[in-house]
């Protein structure tokens, strides 16, 4: 079992032993970011470093991606393959107090699902790679879903 | 194999005999959908039923509820466990043309997750009950991760 810093509190029961439902892998990013030094912590500063990323899908999957349009925004899921899953209460460095796992974007909670907003700049390769504005996850990591971003279900109707 | 529609394709592979990762369901929803015809399709026309709905969570992960703002808006990520994983062009019900998996944001895909943006109303019997604005799911739906909203990743930036 890792160790945990100051602060920061396990759940009483070890994600990963479960088997409530199963997931297949649609792809890997390609990304800049081969250490979590280097990785960008969000969207934002993915932005900001000004390098585009790429999305390689698995053959089986690419008729799947047909009907996406270029340049539109779209939804990533990933899976934080190097997370671990346990935490309940986590103290990110810079933060100044313990914060919840479900109140964190952070890559450690019970299903490391990362969830990215980015933009679809091409579809390269007879549809076999996705060039995107930017990405905040290593080189490598799995792909679960990609879904289209719709304004009007995907943020605050007040908004 | 279940039956497709015409205009309808399948993968080459059947996603649901994959094991590249497992989950854990954190909770389930509690809705007044009990029926694929009652379900709103979306979260737009959840809200306009003017119902609002619960979610569960299992007692290992309340821990993880603790620092959720009351009025903040989640990401509710769940498992779309009544659906079939195996279609690569879809012909939604009322829709003109046949259009790719990963362009929709139907419950049919590789991995069946959905997102749904809601309001969080308030925290209920001693961090047991999420109550929330409105969901687009039926009633018992698992449920595999919250998150909270941030405009600054969570929407396109030029908006």
């Amino acid at each position: 079992m890792s160790d945990i810093r100051p602060d920061e509190t396990r759940l009483a029961f070890e994600p990963a032993e479960a088997d409530d439902a199963r997931l297949v892998f649609v792809g890997r990013v390609r990304s800049p970011w081969t250490t979590r030094a280097d990785c960008p912590k969000n969207l934002r500063a993915a932005r900001e470093a000004g390098v585009g990323a790429r999305v390689e899908i698995d053959e089986a999957f690419r008729p799947a991606l047909a009907s996406l349009e270029v340049g539109s925004w779209i939804f990533l899921l990933s899976w934080l393959h190097m997370a671990r899953r346990d935490l309940a209460m986590q103290m990110p460095r810079h933060a100044e107090r313990p914060t919840s796992t479900f109140a964190l974007r952070s890559p450690v909670r019970p299903n490391p699902i990362g969830l990215h907003l980015v933009r679809l700049l091409a579809v390269e390769q007879d549809g076999a790679v996705l060039a995107i504005d930017a990405i905040d996850l290593l080189d490598g990591t799995p792909i679960i879903d990609i879904k289209p971003y719709f304004a009007s279900v995907d943020s605050p109707p007040e908004a």
